[in-house]
């Protein structure tokens, strides 16, 4: 396994945008109705807005100076001006003195870093195998990778998104074993509907109104883990060619799965009050995408919380425009403060929300047991669908889960968890405080089990990984969760599944990583200097 | 549950295939060549085939009169009598006094039933939903639809192919747990690499080594079960429209999974010593079938082993056609002589058989683990299919299973099982002989879960279903294991998860179900002459 990984290594560079020295021909992508009612600077922003939304122009893309714009379209400078000034205001593109103006889209404000240590040679993590016509993607292994790297020895891993082996609740699953499974081997060891277990679906429903949304069993689907939730739904609601909204960046297995199905994937960015609703509402009035994507609380990978008001106004948008929402939630219940987040789902009455959970974090990813809550009729159609690509959900974890609802021991479970893992947070900040040589911008979650860092412009994502992995410790890059190209500035850490010993160890060894990135950017000049003064 | 599947069951009939009593327009499926060098008869005798063959005429068809034909085409009456000569040879049309020809497809002769108890309206055991544009066909729900049976009460189930709970290894499975889990919390609880615990592929391609199939670990991907494993290699190798050939009858799970990617089934009829593969040679020199699934040994559901000569031709043919075969093998470890069936797999040397098993039959189909061997290139691309749809396989199940492999504990419990089948085949057979009033044709299987019983034409499978439920007892028709419209003079019955007491009970209500359907067949005259003498 390792020296397979290892060897596919070699392969050209992931992402394929825009070069960011050359400025795009903007003009081509832009059509003027001149007797249309609608301004022409609004005409043209939009137009724009819709190619930097749909990934076409990468963050850093260089667009053309007003004036020559202006001359391109025939159209008077200001109207170019008012164009670009509406962009701006959005936090879409932005100007650089002596650079002009350039696609601005990651969560945080753009870097200005693309002189610096350019280098897109691809780390071992991303394992490109031969089968681009399955249109997976270049990332399409990071997820088997970043599962297989547990195995591997000496390396610290803050990359897996899973909770730790003490947190593996393995003394509950071997009491209710011994208790119950002579009892219970119908339910736990035969097969089972392919709804799932019936004393699941009850406890979860139970286990969902205790989070404030009103439904019962019929409106549960159990699920082998939440990305057969996402590509059950995929197949059911798109056809190829057919647009999906997701948040920039988001949870990079959904991406992977939509560009499976051959959908075309529309990103709205995130900032620190979730995905920007006002965004996506301009998009809709234009495209007709067919599903929208979100994780509304406790982002992956930003960590995020997005604001009541943007749910309400994003349960609006889905209701006029009727377009269905997946809100995919396995963080939820993984939160640090005392105000405990409600899904999105529980402020949706009219059935517009389709609700995906997991117990993979909150329990263990082992169990593959996970589920959807949506309204009946979607859930039959969709466990027709479900028995025709795996029968059923494996039994013995559906009836270890609803044995552990049933016993109330989950409720329990999650406090030790909630405390260890804010407590873990808390470790990190402080290590990266104590040994980073050099700023990083952290949004600090109140939940979940990342940290998004934007790294400063002299230290590139990949380098950074590179070199980090000659420490022996990892993490995963902030490219794969970003369907415009961009994440090159971001790393996403996890403060899970490392011990406590690991995360102050890990991150003082990326602190080393990071020192030996700087010390190379040092002129050459100083350098030589340097090496002519030997260290006694 | 109960009341949604009852309430399911108005539905229209479930095969729209020609009717019985309307000549077939033959001639309009046949294009003659008349400058070709192949003869006309043999020209018209491969047409009908391919139609027959690809479930455009169902069993029992009524083809022209050979006049009447010859005069269609303009040809000779003489070149007519020959193709249909050469087709009833082959087994697929035959010709009767009174109702010329006809076609016959199914595993024994065809049945002279048409005019007793047509009686088409479904049974409560096929709900079709509202999903037709799924293309998974009527049938979508029998699967859910068995395995939510086994919840209800007071019905004894003849239907489900599971082991029974006696059989499912419930303290094997604690005592594993207790005594292992805390030290393997890892690898049972944590996510899993895409392909599967590697202890896992270790232990299975050792298991399948001793059944002469020589792979090691990179040869086995770890599936969550058969199914799983239908749906990848069917997405894979399959676009819609492309053809798959399967066994007339086969497993209806293999024909849903099929139907819903939108291939189109060509069937080949099964004998007693298996599939036809002297048919398959004829269909392969004119079509292009992208994959072969059969089930070579204890076939579900006719329970017969394909003989070693047509193991070797059918090998022969892949090899020469360049089609791969799915091999899918779920019974060939529960045989009850002492002659051990070999996979088909063993005798592949050059990687044309894609070998598919699971530990649904031989543990428990709670575990959800199906393993499918093949050659590595071919692993690693469908892996990267799976990672998409199921990220991986439940790792308590897949770790469950390599501990029992690995402490030789599943040799012992197979050789109980294997005892227990037998025993419950023959009570069942001696069960039929003592309560049934009526001969029924079955194929004695020397392993596996089922009989395949083949009624007399007085009794239909449909009514003597309904009149079973009366009785309270269930079992599977045999139409949905059919591409061609046939099978309803069939039924399944498992032996395998019902006690020695239910089956017992369970042929004697049947029983008592073919008595009330021959007693309505007493001519109307007959019936009301009983009518006027009360019975005292």
């Amino acid at each position: 396994m390792r020296e397979k990984t290892i060897r596919k290594a070699k392969h050209p560079p992931l992402y394929q945008s825009t070069p960011r020295s050359v400025v795009v021909p903007l003009h081509t992508y832009i059509h003027l109705e001149r007797s249309s009612s609608v301004p022409l600077y609004k005409q043209i922003s939009d137009q724009i807005r819709e190619v930097i939304l749909s990934g076409e122009l990468g963050e850093g893309s260089r667009l053309p100076t007003e004036r020559a714009l202006a001359q391109e379209l025939n159209v008077n400078r200001t109207t170019i001006m008012n164009a670009y000034n509406e962009l701006a205001a959005e936090g879409l593109i932005e100007g650089h003195v002596g650079r002009g103006t350039v696609v601005k889209r990651t969560y945080f404000q753009a870097f200005e870093d693309e002189e610096a240590f350019v280098d897109d040679s691809p780390s071992w993590l991303f394992g490109l195998s031969s089968m681009d016509d399955l249109s997976e993607g270049p990332q399409a292994r990071v997820l088997s990778d970043i599962a297989s790297m547990g195995e591997r020895e000496n390396i610290i891993s803050l990359a897996s998104a899973t909770p730790p082996p003490d947190m593996l609740p393995a003394e509950l699953i071997q009491s209710i074993m011994s208790q119950r499974l002579a009892e219970g081997r119908q339910s736990a060891l035969g097969y089972c509907p392919v709804e799932g277990l019936q004393s699941l679906r009850r406890a979860l429903a139970s286990h969902m109104r205790k989070r404030g949304v009103p439904v019962d069993f019929q409106h549960i689907l159990v699920l082998s883990g939440s990305t057969q939730g996402i590509g059950l739904i995929g197949r059911f609601l798109l056809h190829p060619g057919d647009e999906v909204v997701v948040e920039v960046p988001t949870y990079l297995g959904a991406i992977q799965t939509f560009r499976a199905l051959g959908a075309r994937i529309i990103g709205i960015p995130v900032d620190k009050d979730g995905m920007r609703v006002d965004l996506l509402e301009a998009m809709l009035a234009r495209r007709k995408p067919r599903l929208i994507y979100v994780l509304p609380t406790f982002q992956n990978p930003t960590g995020v919380v997005m604001s009541l008001e943007r749910r309400k106004r994003l349960l609006a948008l889905a209701r006029r425009y009727q377009v269905p929402i997946l809100e995919d939630d396995p963080y939820g219940e993984i939160y640090f403060e005392n105000d405990v987040p409600q899904p999105l789902k529980a402020l949706d009455t009219r059935g517009h929300v389709l609700y995906l959970s997991t117990c993979s974090k909150i329990l263990a990813p082992g169990l593959r047991v996970a589920w959807l809550a949506a309204a009946e009729p979607l859930i039959e159609m969709l466990s027709l669908h479900k028995q025709v690509f795996d029968l059923n959900t494996n039994a013995l974890g559906q009836w270890l889960v609803s044995e552990m609802l049933r016993q109330n021991v989950l409720s329990k479970h999650l406090e030790t968890a909630r405390a260890l893992y804010h407590h873990k947070r808390d470790l990190m900040l402080d290590a990266i405080k104590r040994y980073w040589p050099v700023p990083v911008r952290i949004h600090v979650p109140d939940g979940g089990f990342h940290l998004w860092c934007h790294l400063p412009g002299c230290i590139r994502a990949r380098a950074l990984l590179r070199e980090s992995i000659q420490e022996q410790v990892t993490f995963v890059l902030g490219e794969p969760f970003h369907v415009d190209g961009g994440g090159h500035q971001h790393i996403r850490l996890s403060f899970a599944s490392a011990s406590e010993d690991e995360i102050v160890e890990g991150i003082r060894r990326i602190g080393l990583a990071m020192q030996r990135i700087l010390a190379r950017h040092v002129p050459r000049e100083e350098q030589e200097r340097i090496e002519r003064f030997p260290v006694v």
